[in-house]
């Protein structure tokens, strides 16, 4: 079986220049729309106003129309008298200024004696507050050049200019053929082993937000000759054709030699991660590409390739994304020949930005919609050092980003719960969060990439939780605590409990597979804690290397049957309809340094705390108990 | 008749914060929408994930799922061979890895002995390129909060999690009702005295660009009780009722008495220019609110009032304009007692960003088309002093403000046709014009305002143009001349000149009405030479007073009868049909500082002045000379 390796590799911007230099010439057709529909529209030949506006003399006031003359000598101790019809008429703003009249008087400037007669005591020069023909727009005028986007302002200055109708250029159309025999539609009836696709859907969307008119062919599976109909159909149908998936070297891929035999294939992977497998090629004279099937990668290469693309046929700007200079506070190693998009989450700390990496290598979308920027680390680089400013593009508005709230560590539902309840509250900070552990959080806080770490450690000398931890930590600084909740730490196992596990000893068991936490969680604190003081050896528990991030990862892993107990919190094992056996209460803190206290947002954030509406939906969850909840404990 | 006056006025920020405070607790209905059309829209309630992604172990590459054991001692020099079926089977990205491997290796690291067997030169560690259960998300985590505005990468998230049904809060319903007698709709027949009502349509646009439902209730006459059932009708509809124009305090503004029947009024007027007449009205327990008519008013006041309050409804953060820091390099005063908006071109002169107000006090929507960002002026300031920096709220992208080239001084129909050239070759900058007269533009450029004066200033001694001027302003500065055009100026007259003017001294017969051109033009320079030499004295000149900023502007004056004649260019009578007198040949310039010739754009500028795509469509305009276009001259 023939397989497909990257032929014609090139860097990012090489890539980019190729594309747009090879269709720079692709003429999009045009047509008339009404001007009043326009919006977002982009006018393919210069606009002219049709008439002047105003097109008569126009009072600019409301108040009365006179002949300056009769003014001239006014004054409050001789007010001038004017009969209403012979001397003046009333007018407002826009009204047409009748022959006799040459200047307006502000009706709050004006004494009225009678319904017939009024008193003047200023005079007012000749055209005083008159609008005179053209002011606004005179006819000829040049309202908007070509290759202009249309806003709503532009639509407001054409039609004041008699332009009714406006030449611009006919969407792009874009065909996009999502393909996989593993994929299945959304609102499908999905089976194990299928995979959604939903790729197909953000990029049709992306493509319209940027002025196309997209097509969903629908899925099609991994089949030569269907795949190639499909692209055969589509590139006759459309200016623009995407093949999702079937880009990169794998077996079913067969885009790359369809469009070898279809037309010229220009560029075959591009130095960037993620997104390198990308196909760019020419097809009867019209581009076709490639894009990689990981969602993340799907939707940067779209960013990069077909956005710039879409904008350049119609000669607008690409309108690269807003980038905010950020700290880095620890190294960030870079792979070498490749341009890295890393997500980072972004904090103001100190007066100064700071950019916190998100987990690197994850395709899921999840991780994407958390992340506040995209940091690009340069592929001729040895990575970013701790210190270090460099750029981020920015996905959330700069005002969102500076009133960010981060905290690191340890996960727990009810930190879910509090970030729902800062947006219900229409608060004006978010809380962002990364869920790294305990130990990690801790470490976070004291790096400065965060304002507020999340964590449970047991001390298991003294049954107490994250003193020791924190005075370890922060020797000469000013620490504070603030407890979120204190909840039940358990074996999560399956419902009716089929394997008859009792207690932190079953883990011993034979048929029993467990599945760990990782390394400085909290719980992973806690269950080798407990295999101590129960003389258990952890070579023993089947699966003790296997480890999940969170609560809920574990409890999945159970649910799927992956594992038969893991050690986790009470509502976790709710959530997925496990049974729980319950072993520890604990304390799950807030660690935050002393001075935050003064912050608004972190006492806006403990009032939260304490406030019934969040109260309430954690109880809802199981096994918490919110006797201290928001109180403080300083650690001086 | 009784006539209002502003009784309940209020501070910008007095009134916005009012606005928001009384209507804050205004609850929007929810409803369920398919999670693929909710883009844009904003959840009612948090979203958590309905399944895990993927909910099976699945191939993160192209490869071979493999038995990991099996890899272990795997060398170069000792490659194992594994058989097809037994100890491997083909994977592609996102495929089930069979129960009985656990890792899986590249394809590209692999070696292809035959149809049924490979050879792998390296081990690889458990669960290898697999992504586990969850890796992506875990069914039951946050996906997003309550009030979260959905964008594509949300979508993609949500379908990723299983969710494809999303709740989201109805879009508010917003009621328009432009209210004027004078008023015509834009597609209609329109006659003189009658103004086009593009107001409703640039609201309604807005007010859908914002997340809301709008409708155009149609113009509605100045009729009490017409407006007043409109009113009615529109608040019971929807969730915010807007009357455009009718909250002035002219003769026919019935909307406050309207209001203060109907409900309360909590503001009527605030302390902003433009955008002073607004009303804010509670009826019914819903915001009416009364929007001035004079468009630049509407649509700021549309801005600051309409947009955070349908913001706030979603729970929404306002989202501010960008703003940047701009030099201002003269003085701009201000009006006491009111916070001014003005609008100013923004262009980079030596690494500093200069801001440049437009003429103030027009009403005109095509002065903000031309505009590159608003500049706030406080009330408590004695204006902007040259040299101060000051913010600026930007109305264009960063990069394109970047870009810009400024041109300020003499208008000329072919700077249009300049102005459109670039746009149309895609340049990477744009070429921005304040129409102020040639030696205003002189001006400018002393100051450091723009890059480019355009001038026809003719020396009366030499019959040279423009060398004296520059001369006498920039003493100690190398400049240089790029010529655009030689063009025709003559008298402009009605159609088949009723009145029988031959030359300049017809102007001084009694029954001639001459419309003139602003000190500092170069028309007016030549107007008055002109009478110098022909010894006219300019008191016998009818309209000699009355002044117009641009060639188009005396024309359009000309061809409505306002005047019998006036001076201008061949090019300017013939787009308003008018006949043309000639009398001279002048010459246009464009003037530069001479160490500007080494900018790329320039550069690029004097190469469109030469080509032929540009001349094609000047020598299609009347009057032009293309004999030394883009020639430069050099003065030391």
């Amino acid at each position: 079986m023939e397989r497909n390796i990257y032929l014609k590799k090139a860097s990012l911007e090489k890539a980019q220049k190729l594309l747009l230099e090879h269709f720079k010439d692709y003429e999009l057709k045009t047509e008339k729309v009404k001007t009043k529909n326009s919006q977002n529209r982009v006018t393919a030949q210069a606009v002219y106003a049709e008439k002047s506006a105003p097109d008569f003399y126009a009072s600019a006031m409301d108040g009365i129309a006179v002949k300056a003359d009769q003014t001239n000598y006014a004054s409050e101790r001789k007010p001038v008298i004017l009969e209403k019809g012979k001397d003046f008429t009333y007018v407002d703003t826009g009204d047409s200024i009748p022959q006799k009249f040459n200047a307006v008087i502000k009706i709050e400037e004006i004494e009225i004696i009678s319904e017939e007669e009024i008193e003047v005591i200023k005079s007012v020069p000749v055209w005083h507050n008159i609008r005179s023909i053209g002011e606004s727009v005179i006819k000829q005028q040049l309202i908007l050049p070509a290759n202009t986007e249309i806003e709503v302002f532009d639509i407001g200055a054409m039609l004041e200019a008699g332009v009714t109708e406006v030449e611009v250029y006919q969407k792009p159309k874009v065909g996009i053929i999502p393909t996989g025999s593993e994929l299945v539609s959304p609102e499908s009836d999905i089976k194990k082993g299928q995979l959604v696709d939903f790729n197909s859907t953000m990029l049709k969307l992306s493509a319209e937000n940027w002025g196309s008119q997209a097509t969903n062919y629908g899925i099609v599976k991994d089949d030569y000759d269907k795949i190639k109909k499909n692209i055969i159909k589509a590139n006759g149908k459309n200016d623009l054709t995407i093949i999702i998936a079937g880009s990169s070297a794998g077996r079913e891929d067969f885009t790359l030699s369809i469009l070898q035999k279809l037309g010229e294939v220009l560029v075959h992977g591009i130095e960037i991660m993620p997104g390198k497998p990308l196909i760019i090629a020419e097809v009867n004279n019209k581009p076709v590409i490639g894009i990689p099937g990981y969602p993340l990668s799907a939707l940067l290469d779209f960013n990069l390739f077909v956005k710039p693309l879409i904008k350049s046929m119609y000669g607008l700007e690409y309108g690269l994304p807003i980038k905010l200079k950020a700290k880095v506070k620890k190294k960030i190693p870079s792979t070498a020949g490749l341009k890295e998009f890393v997500r980072v989450n972004l904090t103001e700390i100190e007066n100064e930005l700071v950019a916190v990496p998100q987990k690197r290598g994850s395709a899921s979308m999840h991780s994407l919609i958390n992340a506040d920027g995209v940091m690009p680390i340069k592929e001729s680089k040895e990575g970013i050092f701790s210190g270090d400013f460099t750029d981020v593009y920015i996905l959330k508005s700069k005002s969102k980003i500076k009133n960010n709230l981060m905290m690191i560590g340890s996960h727990d539902l009810a930190v879910d719960k509090l970030i729902n309840q800062i947006k219900k509250n229409k608060e004006n900070f978010e809380l962002n969060i990364q869920s790294v552990g305990s130990m990690s959080g801790l470490v976070s806080l004291k790096r400065g990439e965060c304002q507020l770490a999340g964590a449970h450690l047991l001390e298991p000398e003294t049954g107490e939780y994250n003193i020791s931890y924190i005075n370890d930590l922060f020797k000469n600084e000013k620490m504070a605590v603030i407890n979120l909740v204190h909840r039940e730490q358990g074996l999560m196992v399956k419902k009716n409990n089929p394997k008859n596990l009792e207690d932190i000893n079953s883990l011993k068991e034979k048929n029993i597979k467990f599945i760990n936490r990782q390394r400085g969680s909290g719980t992973r604190v806690l269950l080798d804690y407990l295999l101590k003081t129960n003389n258990i050896d952890k070579t023993n528990i089947k699966g003790y290397e296997k480890e999940e991030l969170t609560h809920m990862g574990a409890a999945v892993q159970v649910a799927e049957g992956t594992a038969d107990a893991a050690l986790g919190i009470r509502a976790a094992a709710s959530a997925v309809d496990l049974d729980f056996i319950p072993i520890k209460k604990e304390k799950y803190d807030i660690i935050l340094k002393k001075k935050s206290l003064n912050d608004p947002r972190i006492k806006r954030l403990i009032n939260i705390i304490k406030s019934s509406p969040f109260q309430k939906v954690v109880k809802e969850l199981k096994g918490y108990d919110l006797k201290n909840s928001g109180e403080i404990n300083i650690i001086e």
